[in-house]
């Protein structure tokens, strides 16, 4: 059994910092009773324990309450990312067969026809409290948390992170990074994705404060990171960069008390290790995915640049090897441990995520002599842009559905900002403006799935049995 | 499943500093190395995965790669207590059924009649190797280690430590205490009490080093923790003393690096905790015990002096509850957790220990309104005499079997260098000389066992069931 983290967290260090958002503060004990609150008032609007729930909204302290409040309550959160489109929403609201949609009041989303209840979050404070009886212990298989991501086939899968995987992967990070009773962690990611979930999750098992940002400011960041009151981060490749460009332009140094830049998302470049390096960052690179509940391996900031592009080494709890087929030694990267999801849930629940205890990641990569993992090519054609996963073939079935598309083929592009960005190449059966795909795609797709440049070519390149090979379109590009 | 803790540990940090003694240090990798190379002359004695082995020996570096050899051979390891005499330690052998006895070759132990093998540690380094496939990874239920524990009849019991116990124990604790890449625990506890070994179990789990010595001294201490090589130290009350004798003799002070003075085995006198914080002592006071396999609560050094005489709160993953009856908030102490043993091994393995997932500890407590525990009455008149458990029952029956004594009763004295000590009151059928009596114990009994003082009553206090009342005996002291 696993203990109910917030209750446990309260009463062993109640008046330590929990969470810090502009000038307030709330301790474990207030945000105990913030979530509390939060419970007591969900079952008023008829959610019992077990049930599942969708969740929208950004990163503020009413939303950590709301998380909190859920989890209290005994619910499945379906975390839904605020970037995506209503359509897409949605789609995954329908999947998740989520009881209701717990909306953010500054969500600009309009969901017409829904055919399940909205409840804003002032709908939630508004509502009397009904009794709550909490329970202090979770199985380790209790799913807390429901993460969609889009798979090879286009159609995103919701995938259930458990009591278990949340919680061993709080404790792997703590071996690998160590825990300090002065560590904040600062939060610039989205508290929707396991990037922002985790820290929340590492706070409650930790005793550690969280600084929340609703949006990566890279001035605020770089005045934390120096001042010293913040001793942990998490980045992706693009906020890394921003960061950098700041602390450069204003000569600006890490505090010595600033201990860990967790780099994830995808790649990092070599370039910016050394501009971190400067600057007294030390970033470590992470290899982690929603399936995973965050960090897999990681790479220590030693060994930074002596294994350049290296993912690292597993977490004490996991394992990582390597399939090879034939006689080479790179093959798909496979993933084992207790932080790898059970499964998922809608469409996807009979699909099993692993074989014999190993989750397939899709990833292509090695393990050299010294046991350091290196990525070579990532999981079928995906797209990194900015720490967000795109899978051309989501974008693919929206560009075939429009009526001028004869078939369409998608793959990434090198972009210094974003890392990859999505490019489209059409084969069309009449002329169209390329702006009307644009509209059309944002109708459809979040705004960083949208295509940013379209080539119209006779016919896309397929293999033997007619499959697109897209990394022919790459090299058309 | 959980990771075979040093060969993990080896593929992850195999550069970092595992073990040091005297001079000498070794990395993971080259403790992995000896380990294996033990573990592979286990396998040519004969010995096979889940056998169950017997070792005795003193804490040196030879006895750590025993252990973590016997580990890798996949041996359940009786872990004997150096301090017994030959005669109980027989006992053990015979109750555990051990296949083989482990005995340190420094060991001044001479076993005669044994029905099982002895094996010396220079046996072992002798022979030749032997081909070991070694498992990865544990069955969380897979018994490690088994420690006896004297109960209330005076019949040690073999107590189960399964993989699952040690590392959720380490995991707790490194919630608690926090982790820095620069610990480093100083280990003067003896490797066969759960204090001593539970510091190498986290060494492995952590990557941390342990330094370790074969006897406390108090001097070599007083100066490590004044350099600040090390940052973590286990003490019992007696030890700390000593300690602070030394420090206060030489004026000397903690150095800022060190954090961590763990305090076990029995209550701390007040007057111990001030003149620690006058040297700068972080001391925190934990409640441990075999069947928890280490600390089940343990009191910060924040709050050492504002709740004198507490236990602390529980560790993150650990439950503790009082048995109140009647209207009493003061009741046995009932402990939870994953680091609660499964069961015993012998002539208790019919026993269960828990009720419901508790474990009722025989201690008498009761928490107050912060949550904090506070321990007023130690189990079944249990004696803690410098850090060592003794139960009067099992001196009581061998004074008993003496010829010229109808029955005896024993009870703990307050001594100011050990805490407490045995004395016994006898009702004899003759003329006994005290010196016949305290030769007869020490031929059945660990010295630390026999009466420091013996009282010649014409009888002892029983109540209305005719039940000995050790209470009434201290009340006579």
């Amino acid at each position: 059994m696993i203990p109910n983290w917030l209750v446990q967290r309260a009463n062993l260090t109640p008046n330590r910092i929990a969470l810090s958002f502009d000038e307030k503060e709330w301790t474990f004990r207030q945000l105990l009773d913030e979530a509390t609150n939060i419970a007591q008032k969900l079952r008023t609007n008829g959610l019992q324990d077990g049930q599942r729930i969708a969740l929208l909204g950004s990163s503020t302290p009413d939303m950590v309450f709301m998380i909190h409040g859920c989890l209290l309550a005994g619910l499945e959160i379906v975390m839904l990312n605020a970037r995506l489109t209503s359509s897409e929403l949605k789609w995954q609201l329908a999947d998740s067969e989520a009881v209701a949609l717990l909306l953010d009041d500054q969500s600009s989303f309009q969901f017409t026809n829904l055919s399940k209840p909205i409840l804003s979050f002032s709908d939630i404070h508004a509502s009397g409290k009904s009794e709550l009886s909490m329970v202090d212990r979770w199985l380790p298989s209790k799913t807390l948390t429901i993460m969609y991501t889009s798979g090879t086939t286009g159609f995103p899968k919701g995938v259930r992170q458990t009591a278990e995987n949340h919680t061993s992967s709080a404790l792997s990070s703590v071996l690998n990074l160590g825990l300090t009773e002065h560590d904040c962690w600062l939060c610039t990611m989205p508290l929707f994705h396991i990037s922002g979930f985790s820290i929340l999750a590492r706070s409650v098992i930790y005793g550690m404060t969280v600084r929340l940002y609703e949006k990566f400011d890279e001035y605020a960041v770089a005045d934390e990171i120096q001042r010293g009151q913040v001793t942990r981060m998490s980045v992706v490749a693009a906020s890394l960069q921003r960061l950098l460009m700041v602390m450069e332009e204003q000569n600006l140094y890490a505090s010595t008390a600033f201990l860990t830049m967790l780099a994830g998302g995808g790649p990092i470049p070599v370039d910016y290790l050394r501009r971190a390096r400067e600057r007294r960052l030390p970033v470590l690179q992470t290899y982690g995915m929603t399936e995973t509940s965050s960090q897999t391996a990681t790479l220590s900031a030693e060994d930074a640049l002596r294994k350049i592009g290296s993912a690292g080494k597993p977490l004490f709890f996991n394992q990582i090897k390597i399939d090879v087929s034939a006689n080479d030694a790179v093959g798909e990267v496979l993933v084992a441990g207790p932080h790898v999801t059970p499964g998922y849930i809608g469409h996807a629940a009979a699909v099993s995520p692993t074989t014999d205890g190993w989750f397939p990641t899709g990833d292509i990569g090695y393990v050299d002599e010294d046991g350091y993992l290196f990525i070579v090519d990532r999981r079928s054609d995906l797209i990194i842009s900015g720490g967000e996963n795109i899978y051309p073939a989501e974008i693919e079935n929206i560009l075939a559905s429009h009526p001028l598309v004869v078939e369409a083929g998608v793959c990434g592009q090198e972009d210094e900002k974003w890392g990859s960005v999505p490019v489209a190449f059409i084969v069309s059966k009449g002329k169209i403006v390329e702006s009307d795909l644009v509209a059309y795609c944002k109708q459809h797709l979040a705004g960083y799935k949208v295509p940013k440049a379209f080539h119209f070519v006779e016919q896309l390149p397929r293999n033997a049995s007619n499959k697109l090979v897209r990394r022919k379109l790459k090299e058309w590009l």
